[in-house]
């Protein structure tokens, strides 16, 4: 294994340090591993969200002014502790409640919701959204049910943007079950990736094999196939994610997201593959975002995410946004 | 070799086919492989760089407001042509001039120029800037004298900036000389890059080795030296570019940059000890910019890039930019 860290242990805490170091906007707590915005922002609803590290961006670059309002980080591909998520809330909240969103892996879940529960105890108003959005498996090695994965992304940009403009904690929660309802995702791995304190692979994929409908932790998909073209990749993941929900009837926000290694170079040629099997099956992109938003360490891959978006989604899509990972 | 492309000699084509789907604030000639801005801006010198593609988002991710009018895609690390340069400088000048910024590399250098000449036989202005910045080595498999490499990135945001407010393409010229004449980089590899027509990698590293000192094509540095840790490692490249020049008489503007395949979660921790070991050689660090800006395909590794900045440039380094890879 070679990665630029010095203890496996300590990557985490250690790359949090350096990200405090380079964004001054930014309010990092070095004991509790959680990413703040630099400025506590009055008089709206806070939206925290957090989940295991090794997907940056994910969660600590997307806070900031128009999407979050607290990341909480686990060690790598390791839930926080509810008393870390507790932390956060306590922290962020103004009065007006708080907003937790979980991508849906089982100890996430717990954590996060456990954590939601010790802050109701101290008065505070706080809801939770979970996000399952890969149409891949039902059930996987870490979860019940659908895996959150791509559309985490979208949820915050769009909740975060709404939550800015002063929406209530009811309207927010139901806007955030809205995006969850109308997205799905689907990824591929051409290479499994490496967790620094297991120090190997997480699995083996031969070198003429990928793995379609991968976790973002390097789950088992639905199969492994020889490796293909760009265009016979795109179709399969257009196909998986346009059978499992219509997506000719309105406006789309599409994400065509590297896995950490992937050159930008190939998510661009995705990106024109996938818009034309999308266009065959009468889908429209209305708006797209390509590159590294959600990433598993250093492994080779992508992923599709595509929402169903309404004209306030797209509205909310567009505003303002100010976080280290994503700028508009 | 694992990739998503379809055919390995049309990677850069249909990368672009994409790119110009995802970004309508962009036109692209696919061509002669140019990015343009949408709207041509009336009134300004026009600012034109290129080069051998593999490098995204260099240069093609940098055309917008306040950046770079024009981009010109070579295929993979291979110069474009003096037409096609001559091509985009025809295409971008309103009467005021174009200030070529050319990494230097022997191909580009030579294309550029001749691509100028033909300009001027137009009666268009073209003047053209060096850019010169690898401390590693003298001399490279394609470059004589010293390699171009991350303060490319410094060049066009600042360069960019100042054309955007008007400056004449004498004061711009100055502008770029003084930037590459304050500007110092240093790279390290942990792996090779595969290019795609090639099909296998460029280079063999050893599981315990590291290229110190690495071109942006995974031209050979200085040393292979073993693996050692981020701290180690900082400090090797910190020294490599502060022994060459004296950055502790003012503001610093620092990048770390990914060469492709390395997780942010790393820079991070990368910045963090380059911080450390910048302080303890005096230096201080005014702005940073963290993340993948400059890439070499798939290759794990990384670069810093120090600039000695002025007043001036700082304010042109904070100003607006509106591109696919830098918003501010």
């Amino acid at each position: 294994m070679k990665k630029f860290i010095n203890d496996p242990d300590a990557v985490v805490a250690e790359s949090l340090k350096g990200m405090a170091l380079a964004h001054p906007e930014l309010k990092i707590d070095l004991e509790h591993h959680i990413v703040y915005r630099a400025e506590k922002k009055q008089g709206k609803v806070a939206i925290v969200s957090g989940g295991g590290s090794g997907h940056e961006p994910l969660h600590g670059g997307f806070v900031g002014k128009g999407m979050l309002d607290a990341a909480v980080c686990g060690e790598v591909f390791t839930s926080p502790t509810p008393d870390q998520v507790a932390e956060a809330i306590k922290n962020v909240d103004s009065g007006e409640g708080v907003l937790l969103l979980i991508k849906n892996y089982t100890g996430d879940v717990m954590n996060f919701e456990m954590a939601g529960e010790l802050a109701a105890m101290e008065d505070i108003n706080v809801e939770s959204v979970v996000i399952n959005d890969d149409v891949a498996v039902e059930d996987s090695s870490f979860t019940a049910g659908r895996r959150g994965v791509g559309l985490t992304v979208l949820v915050e940009k769009i909740v975060g943007a709404a939550a800015e403009e002063g929406k209530s904690l009811e309207e927010l929660k139901k806007l955030a079950e809205d995006v969850v309802a109308n997205g799905r995702s689907f990824g591929v791995a051409l290479t499994s990736c490496t967790v620094p304190s297991v120090g190997h692979p997480m699995f083996d994929l031969p070198e003429d094999e990928i793995e379609m409908g991968v976790g973002i932790h390097g789950e088992p998909g639905r199969e492994r196939v020889k490796m293909a073209s760009a265009k016979e990749i795109s179709k399969t993941v257009v196909d998986a994610i346009c059978d499992d929900l219509d997506f000719t009837s309105g406006p789309v926000i599409a994400m065509v997201n590297g896995m950490g290694a992937t050159p930008l170079m190939e998510l661009y040629l995705l990106y024109g593959e996938m818009e034309q099997a999308l266009e065959a099956r009468s889908v429209k992109i209305e708006r797209s975002l390509v590159g590294d938003y959600i990433t598993s360490l250093d492994m080779a891959g992508c992923s599709l995410t595509l929402l169903r978006a309404d004209e306030d989604m797209l509205a909310y899509w567009d505003a303002p946004v100010r976080t280290p990972g994503l700028v508009r």
